[in-house]
């Protein structure tokens, strides 16, 4: 997508051929940088540091770190370590480890001296997997959003609303739930996006809206209470999300507040849909919130929040009285009941086990 | 209640007899101090830059205002100057109006040199009349939480999830909403409350925690985007918020995010009580969703946010991108098939037609 008006991924080889850059993301919305990581460790750091973050975009990155490992020192020894090193960084991340198998597998059997290469090599293939995988999600979700324009008598505006940060950045381009949107908007449907701010990271506030604002595509950040009013007055007509992980009963794990919006959608008839690439879906379960455990993170996040001054610093200040207590919650379960349809890079399905099998009947018991 | 362990109202008469001191709520919760009020023009300043906010306080503080003025000039000239001047600084504020009206009924029949004492006295008794009221409140609301408390075996902890301030900054003193888990507190019962951040003016975060934490009631601060989360895992024993405006029929207009949390608790049968003095009651009104406007305040309400740096200055920074459209939307409606039950100072009925008739029988059609 674009950034001030040039097509951009969030990772991508250098020209000098042996280094990779990055969008530091850390430094958005206010402050636009190209980063460039030159190690293996600087690969670790801005995995962990969060200057890289979305699963699949985590998952490039490390795919991309194991490049700049190999260029280093090709030796088996060095594809462990720089396995292991990068799989420290994030270890409960599925993409990460997946990315981390890929590439190994694609090392070990090449002779050192053209592990470099076959290691570039792995790793755009990988990022343009991603791509690829967005792009049909997007074009699938697109034809959703037609229907409903179409069934409304194309009004004036398509409003969509949408939670946390499931765009571009979080992947290598398109994004999961953003990818439909900005299909949406290429093919000139008036589109206009609600979003929700994503307390406590705002990563709506801060990333939906940056990369949103960026290519154009019009939209209002609005506070994670509102879309329950906007839903009641007629003002949404969709919603999409992303997903951390599915089960293989439908139900959807994603940033806290998403079940909030998803018994608003319900209870006025919105259609509630929610974007993943297939390997988001975790097969052995079968009851959401039963069986997810949900990350606790710091309570800092909540008391505190980072902003730009009158005078153009970023500053940190604290929201909440000293001694009071927070609690950070990063994520919660939308049950299936819940969800009008998955949207992925083979289709359109049910939020269900029969839905998802018609998809993924490789999967299917 | 408590102040650094000292009773205190947001509101009273100063010890000079002459002038009236009130708590500064926009400079909490990071600074507490109070503010003395010498002038009518002092008093609508107070009111207007929301020094004292909430419907019953800005109701209080309008009849101490009325007194300063028959202070300074008591003819019925001045009675009508100040009646207007304070009911310019928020004119569809219905306490004030009401508070107003009644002071001024209370000063033309007295001879103007009668009319200071008078004032003070009606004053005195409004400010009174609103705090029997919040204890009534929470006498009605303490038997509920009791019998949960008993009902669940005595838990080690009763949860309770508020939303916005409802608690005694926006009263004179008890509250509303919090007025009866400050009894509970008081007698004994184990209370935890959940404190929702309540974007985008966050007077969760600031106002309900830091009158809480200075009365001594445990207390967590969470985003909004949390309540779900919990309720589904058996975290939330009940909640309980205030309300602005209620409907004949029992749709509950409130600060923007509770028709959230009241999908929440009714999805996984958590109890959801609507606390209110009975003249919140608006008995023209049978739909609150439709009937009811919403008001939409300063998009830089929700752009923007304030807060204390690490070196102790109360700063402001933006935290939307440039370019960036917000919204703010102030209220919403929870709809009456969502309420467990309303809390007012005559008791506790159901959120109907026939509950309010059974507890306001002269509003009874």
């Amino acid at each position: 997508m674009k950034v001030d008006g040039i097509a951009t991924r969030t990772i991508w080889p250098a020209d000098d051929g042996k280094t990779v850059e990055i969008i530091d993301q850390t430094l958005l919305p206010h402050v636009f940088e190209v980063a460039r990581l030159r190690t293996v460790e600087e690969a670790a750091t801005a995995i962990s540091t969060m200057q890289v973050r979305g699963a699949p975009l985590i998952g490039a990155a490390a795919a991309y770190g194991m490049a700049l490992a190999m260029e280093d020192d090709s030796s088996d020894a060095n594809v462990a370590a720089a396995h292991d090193l990068l799989l420290a960084t994030r270890p409960t991340a599925v993409n990460l480890r997946w990315a981390l198998a890929e590439m190994r597998a694609a090392l070990l059997p090449v002779a050192p001296n053209r592990r470099a290469l076959a290691a570039w090599m792995r790793a755009n293939d990988i990022a343009d997997e991603d791509v690829e995988i967005n792009r049909a999600i997007g074009e699938h979700g697109f034809a959703l959003f037609r229907d409903i324009f179409e069934k409304k008598g194309r009004p004036q505006r398509l409003n969509v609303l949408t939670h946390c940060n499931a765009g571009w950045l979080a992947t290598v381009d398109w994004g999961t739930a953003l990818a439909p949107i900005y299909r949406a908007f290429e093919e000139g449907l008036p589109i206009h996006v609600w979003v929700d701010e994503t307390r406590p990271r705002n990563q709506g506030a801060s990333l939906t809206a940056w990369e949103l604002g960026q290519h154009g595509v019009p939209h209002t950040v609005i506070a994670d209470n509102a879309g329950g009013h906007l839903m009641q007055h007629g003002l949404v007509d969709a919603c999409i999300v992303g997903t951390d992980r599915t089960t293989a009963t439908g139900d959807v794990c994603n940033k806290i507040g998403t079940y909030l919006k998803a018994l608003a959608a319900f209870d006025n008839g919105v259609p509630f849909f929610v974007a993943l690439p297939g390997p988001t879906v975790d097969w052995t379960l079968t009851d959401g919130v039963a069986q997810i455990p949900i990350e606790q993170r710091s309570a800092r996040e909540q008391s505190h929040i980072a902003g730009l001054t009158g005078d153009g610093r970023v500053e940190t200040v604290r929201l909440v009285p000293e001694g009071s207590a927070c609690a950070n919650y990063a994520f919660d379960v939308t049950p299936a009941r819940l969800v009008t349809a998955l949207v992925t890079e083979r289709g359109v399905c049910p939020a269900s086990r029969e839905g998802l099998a018609s998809l993924y009947p490789e999967h299917a018991q």
